[in-house]
């Protein structure tokens, strides 16, 4: 039901991860498989009866997550709570920026780069939380504490965490959800990845936990289509929905109809290929594991929740840059320290693949790092 | 060449413009009208083949942007100039943030609201400059000069002007120019209805006669697509593209690869069906004309040099706000006020639609001012 892309098929379709000729990519977060089945034809129609203007004012992007946050989570988030956006980066500056207390952010680190970069874009200060990389990617809820009571009022959480692949627990969230409330403070969730929790783990949506958090989420990641740019901002607060409708369009990053037409039917039809999906991704987590045995004995893998992104601890090689290694062996991976600066000897990769390229990928890691 | 959709096909393509049932709307800036068949064609492949993902780094979008240039402006602009942007307004605030002096900005106005608040969303302070919404609509100069003098840096520009429908010539783009260069100032010109001049008008790119002006362009417009989210900032400025290089992704409301395919079919081939469409506007434009005169022989038209939104003085009628007249009478008019606050008794009228529908919406205008 997953229809792998061809190398020149993923090569046509996917033109920025694999821009470099000769290298096989594994670094930026797209998967080499087609998207599902009814977005497809959700868009072709689209296109065809040229539903191509501006997007409605209502939507039903929200009733469509509702029933997939229902269907998956147990967690019951009425429509209305959406709010449609460009994009997830676009939708955390907008509740930074409308809805969150002025003061600095607390962002947990490593972290995916344009964490950081939005907090500074908008001008106001990062608290770094550091995140054990090889430890069990818990978030130091003492640290937190003290930020809080330093003056940090706003914090953002990625859940599950892109890079470490790690889906807090509910007692974690729980707990995290007391502090902000302790503190009047607010948590901004990432959880774009939250449909792609592998078997073995189980995802908690922080709303769930904190009525005052805010959502940010896209179906884009789990299926594959950042080009419908299309996101949503997830709120439980009337007041927050009455901020953002002020909003004018140059500070909205409006979103796309065809982010409307994806999303609806990617939250409400697609559970069927998603399920494969996620078969598959923990075929390849298993498959990666075999492999690192085989060929790269003392690596470390962090356990893999959810994501399609591995976090590897390749210390043990002594390669300071085995990202900058691989790529002289036809391999790209991302380095470690693009997540947390100064971080030697890590990187994560996209396993999102065929099983032939990840295999590929681990052999040109091996040759880099002399495994 | 033209495919009209149909009441229903437009209501169900274009859900914004027609949302309200029973209305035939004639405000947002929308065409009836299918959208060429290569764009459909370059989309529908571009979907069937997992084409979902992020943009690439590099594209042929400004070399497609060079040729269109070359062909219908004269105007020899190198591919290299154009950097890639999510939308017109998104353009706009990225190049005021980044490429341009801080200080107050100049907007003539009336003015498109979205630029009042792309000023005032970066926290600027907005000089406005009046054009005699009744008169010629040329830029007042002297006006400029002053704003130039008490410290302003920057004039956003509106090439051919909507709402008025005007194409400022040469000569007075040469002026403004000339008192840029004086005062060190920077214009930043959205020409993003610049392929649609219409008959007997003549289009100059700001950026032929200052080449320290910024454009910001997209063929969403003309080529009736905003949903498919790409835009250009062109510079002539080496510095400028270093610094936007260096724009974090937050910042840049990232484009998105969709925009990217229909964007180069749409400067490169489509010009034959952009010939048919303007063709198309010059009939509805000649079709208004006489509607006026038999029906709102009270009201005065600017001459509709570009766009498709014709500019209409009804003050002859005694009604303050014959937009809202007009909702009362099944039609959907854009108000003068939202264009200059205050402004009283006049309307923009979107003529791209069937001749009918265009013949409806003058008829409902009549009723509701008692033409």
């Amino acid at each position: 039901m997953i229809r792998d892309l061809s190398d020149d098929e993923a090569r046509a379709a996917l033109p920025l991860k694999w821009e470099a000729s000769g290298v096989v990519p594994a670094w930026v977060a797209e998967m080499d498989y087609l998207q599902a089945e009814p977005v497809t034809e959700a868009l072709v129609d689209a296109v065809r009866r040229g539903a191509l203007g501006y997007p409605p004012h209502g939507d039903d992007l929200g009733a469509a997550f509702s029933g997939f946050a229902a269907r998956h989570w147990g967690w019951e988030v009425p429509a209305a709570a959406s709010v449609a956006t460009g994009g997830v980066m676009s939708g955390i500056r907008l509740a930074l920026e409308v809805l969150c207390p002025p003061g600095p952010v607390v962002v947990p680190m490593p972290c995916y780069p344009p964490f950081r970069d939005v907090v500074t874009v908008i001008g106001r200060e990062i608290v770094p939380v550091h995140l054990d990389p090889d430890g069990d990617g818990r978030l130091d809820l003492a640290a937190v504490s003290r930020a809080f009571a330093a003056g940090a009022r706003t914090l953002l959480l990625c859940n599950p965490h892109n890079p470490l692949g790690q889906v807090p627990s509910h007692g974690e969230l729980a707990a995290l959800a007391a502090l902000a409330h302790e503190y009047d403070a607010r948590v901004v969730s990432d959880e774009i990845h939250a449909p792609l929790v592998l078997s073995g783990a189980t995802f908690t949506p922080y709303l769930s936990v904190d009525d005052r958090g805010i959502l940010v989420t896209s179906p884009s990641k789990a299926f594959n289509m950042p080009a419908t740019h299309g996101a949503q901002v997830v709120s439980l607060q009337p007041d927050d929905h009455a901020r953002l409708a002020t909003v004018p369009v140059p500070a909205q990053n409006t979103w796309s109809s065809l982010g409307v037409v994806a999303g609806i039917v990617a939250w409400r039809d697609c559970d069927e290929w998603l399920a494969a999906l996620r078969q598959r991704l923990s075929a390849q987590r298993a498959l990666l594991t075999d492999l690192l045995a085989d060929r790269l004995p003392k690596a470390r893998m962090r356990p893999l929740e959810a994501t399609y992104l591995a976090w590897l601890d390749l210390r043990g090689y002594g390669v300071a840059d085995p990202a900058a290694a691989a790529l002289d062996h036809g391999v790209r991976v991302a380095p470690g320290h693009d997540y947390l600066a100064g971080l030697e000897g890590h990187v994560r990769i996209n396993i999102a693949t065929s099983p032939d390229r990840l295999e590929r990928v681990v052999d040109g890691l091996a040759r880099a790092v002399g495994g």
